[in-house]
Parts: structure tokens; sequence; C-alpha cells
């Protein structure tokens, strides 16, 4: 899927909310559990419940690899699933993968090739070599982590040469492999409690004047407690240039009978925001 | 497997050889390629012929994940063989994973829980909290990513603060994280093309002032060029404190049916080789 066809299907939809599928098989509700694919029976009534309101979906790989073959059937089940229903939605493989050339290209095969996702997130550690893999694939993206939403992030991301953060090196850096037509940027930090050590604003702020069209990724709206209106005043730009998650504020905000209804109307409710922040930055017209 | 156990290994076999199971299915020799699992059948045959030179096997999950499902029980089959034949035998996980803790923590599961796996690589980029759930496992260790041997490591791993570079600013930060009891380090830029912009001695000298007893996993001897000779001279520690691995240059050095005793014979020529760097680093007895 292409920039264009994205930016597109987010003005049809008034939103740019991606559905984190992190289906952690010991919380999918009990009446499912003693189906075939407890995990699949999940993501496709969470799928079918929140496509309307929904631009992405991205798996979250470790939630199905912890289940060996069967977990990775499930994956493949799912993918396939949502592109042959829903064949306009953003497909991520949450894999932060990274390795060298011949690794990484291997890696590109099993998420791009062998499975109909339209991007996957890459960790920049090992450079230029480890991520060009996943740029051979026409209308495929590679979603990079620059600045992650974790406490862990200020381990090593802030680290400064010559007034420059690490991250800010990775965006400037990556800008030379990739462009905003297969390249955007995993940007979280937007957590509370982060506030109290840095100024996001400015931080945002440096992020679009490093790469002002690029789409960026921001995980942590929902469970890990993340502000959209804040990431909306300062990451949006006329593209809107965002794609929000949610995953467990949406996937398990009911583990009832009822959990798809739920999950529709949290994804509903997170649309509707988000149609009011596009209108009032004049992305859509009001 | 704990660290004196590693080394009384290393000692008995006078090697510290291992041996990268990059088992790509298309490098496969053709005559087994018609056999029910054809990269199973090539890594059984390769572990049988090199067991008795090797202390380390380093499944590559690139080449299994690339197959999908089949690929993981391909994975599952080859680490539970080595485990249940060569139990003395360590075995590393080369995935290259992280992410915020809840999902290494589902990673973690995935490679040292469900599988018989002793170690697993993990990149450092998103810090503490991606990297601790893999240290929840007694006698299971992280091998972090410090400094790689591909051409990419220039693009941040030397990023410098303070006169500190990013490896060196890993190696530091992740030892009030781990201990030489669970956690190595990927180190490689041993490649002779990196010469002409680096001092390699001063660098490996530095990496062991920061992490003096440490193991060190050290790739590219072989196909990636590293010179094991340079190796053991600047990194070797009275306790060995290496794990140096050949992949293709051992695996692939034959792809005629005769390919497991050509394996064989690499194995042997560089554990012999080994042997002799032991001596004279009076690791060993001479």
């Amino acid at each position: 899927m292409n920039y264009k066809k994205l930016f597109e299907q987010i003005k049809l939809k008034k939103s740019f909310l991606c559905v984190g599928l992190d289906s952690d098989i010991a919380k999918i509700p009990a009446h499912l559990q003693n189906t075939d694919d407890p995990v699949f029976e999940f993501n496709k009534a969470i799928v079918d419940a929140t496509a309307e309101f929904t631009v992405a979906y991205k798996p979250n790989i470790a939630f199905y690899e912890c289940r060996g073959a069967a977990g990775w059937k499930t994956l493949e089940k799912t993918v396939n699933y949502i592109k042959t229903n829903y064949p306009d939605i953003f497909l991520i493989a949450d894999a932060k993968r990274g390795d060298i050339g011949n690794t990484s290209k291997m890696y590109a095969e099993a998420f791009l090739e062998n499975m109909p996702f339209d991007s996957i997130t890459v960790a920049p550690y090992m450079g230029e070599d480890s991520v060009t893999p996943f740029l051979a694939y026409e209308g495929k993206w590679v979603i990079l982590l620059a600045l992650t939403s974790n406490k862990g992030a200020f381990d090593f991301q802030f680290f400064e040469q010559n007034n420059q953060k690490l991250f800010e090196k990775v965006l400037e850096k990556s800008k030379e492999w990739g462009t905003q037509e297969n390249m955007m940027y995993v940007v979280g930090a937007t957590k509370a409690e982060m506030l109290e050590d840095i100024r996001k604003a400015e931080m945002l702020a440096n992020i679009r004047k490093i790469a002002p069209n690029h789409f960026l990724l921001v995980p942590g709206v929902g469970a890990q407690g993340g502000s959209l209106q804040e990431v909306a005043k300062y990451g949006m730009n006329s593209s809107c240039g965002l794609l929000v998650n949610s995953s467990r504020g949406i996937i398990f905000a009911d583990t009832s009978e009822n959990f798809a209804v739920t999950a529709g109307k949290k994804a509903k409710a997170l649309q509707q925001e988000m149609e009011l922040l596009l209108k009032q930055k004049a992305v859509i017209d009001k």
C-alpha cells in the first residue's frame, strides 16, 4: 500500500487508528478457549467489530511466536483473514527485527513475501545493511524504531553527540536509506510520567523538523497512557502523518462474551476523537 | 548452563567453537531435498559430524522463520535433537529480539521456556525493560548486541558522548542488569576492511576493560573473514571468555553428499587452531 492510498483510507474512515493484536492466549475470553484456534477466533471477532473504525492492524509477533508452530499458524490465518476481507487495511508486523544483510533478507521474506504484511517494525542498532533488505519490496514499508514509549527508551535513545540525540541521528541517517514512501518511524515517549524529564512538545517538534512528511507510528494510547490530543497537536501534518496504536485498551476492554461489541465501541470512541482532531487540523473538511 | 560448566566444556573439548546453523533450505544438498524435513536432516548430520569439536550451536532464527510454521517445527526438532543427544552443548537462539517488557517476556517464553535454548541474542536499543525479562530464567543467558560485525555497525554503534561510544555505553549500562553469570556480549568488527577505520586492538582492549570476565560471542570467523588469532590475542581471558562462531564456512563448505564429513573436518581444523591458542594463553595445560 502506498502513501497516497493510506492517506485516502484515513480520509475515508476519518480515523488514524491502528489496533494492536497483542492477543495473549491467557487473556482470551473463556467461552473461546474450547475452540480449535481460540486466538484466531478472538482476532476474527475483534477485526470484524473494529474494521470500520480502523486503518491498520498490528499483530505483535511475540504473542504468536510464544506458541511455536501453532502460534505461527494463527498469525498466518489472522493476516490472511484481514487481507481477504479488508484488503484496504494496512497490516503491520510488530516484530522489531534487524540483523546482518543476509539474515534481514530472510526476515523480510517471512513477513513481507510469505505473509501479506504491508510493513514491519525494525530495530536500527545494526545500521543500514540490517534495514535495507526490508525496503526491497515495492509498496511495502519499514517502520524503524526511533523513540520508543517504554522506560528503557532513556537508556540509549537519548545518548547525545554534538547536541544530536541517538533517536534523532537514527531519523537523520535512515532518510538516506528510504523515503516517506517506504519508511515510517516508531515515535513514542508520549507517557505522562516522561513529561517530568523531557520537553515533549520540543521533542516532537524536533522530530517533525527532521521528518516533516513521514508517517509516525505512535504506540501507547490507552493502556500505555498516551494522550491523543497531544500527539495530534505536535505530530500531525497535512497528510495526517500519524498512525496511533491502541492494543489492550480495545481488545481486552471486556473479557465477557460481549468482548467484540465492547472492542467495537472503544474503537469507535477513538475514531470519533480522531475525526475531531483531523477536522481541527483541517486534514479533512469540517 | 552456568559459567563454570561452560568453561569446563571448553577445557574438555579444547575448543571455543560455536557452529552457526544458518541452514538456508536453498543451499541444502540436493540428495536431502526429497526427505520429509530437509533442513532437519541436514542439521542432524551437521551436528553429529561436528559435536565433538563444538561447545555451542547457534541456529539463526530467520532461516527457520522464513518458512513459517514448518520452519518453526524444524527449529524445535533441531534444538530438541541437540539437547537430547548432546546435553552439554550450549544452545544459542540467534534471534536479535527486544521489545517493551510484556512483549520481551513473551519472546523469552518462546525461546527459553518452550524450547531448550540456553541463551538468546537481544538488541539493546529499547533499554533495560526490553532486556531484563530474558534474565528471569536461572541458568539462561542474554547475549546482548554490543559491537556487531557488519558494515552498518558504523552507523550508530560508534556514536559518541563524552568520549564514550554507544557500544561501550551498552556494555557499561547493561552491567547493572545482569552479571557475567547470565550475560554475554556480541562483539564483532573483526573484519579486515574495518582495520582501515578503527584501531581494533585498542577497541577490543577497551571492551575487556569494561567487561573483563564476561563471555563474548564473536561472529565472523570464516565466511565473514575474521581472524581467530587476533580475536584470541585481544579477547581471551583466563576462563577463555570467548565463543567464536563459524556458520557458512563449516555447514556449506561442501554441498555434495559428503557435506557432513567435510563440515566435521572444517570444525576439527578450527578446534585444533583453538586448542593451540588456549595453550598459548595458558587457559589449558600444554
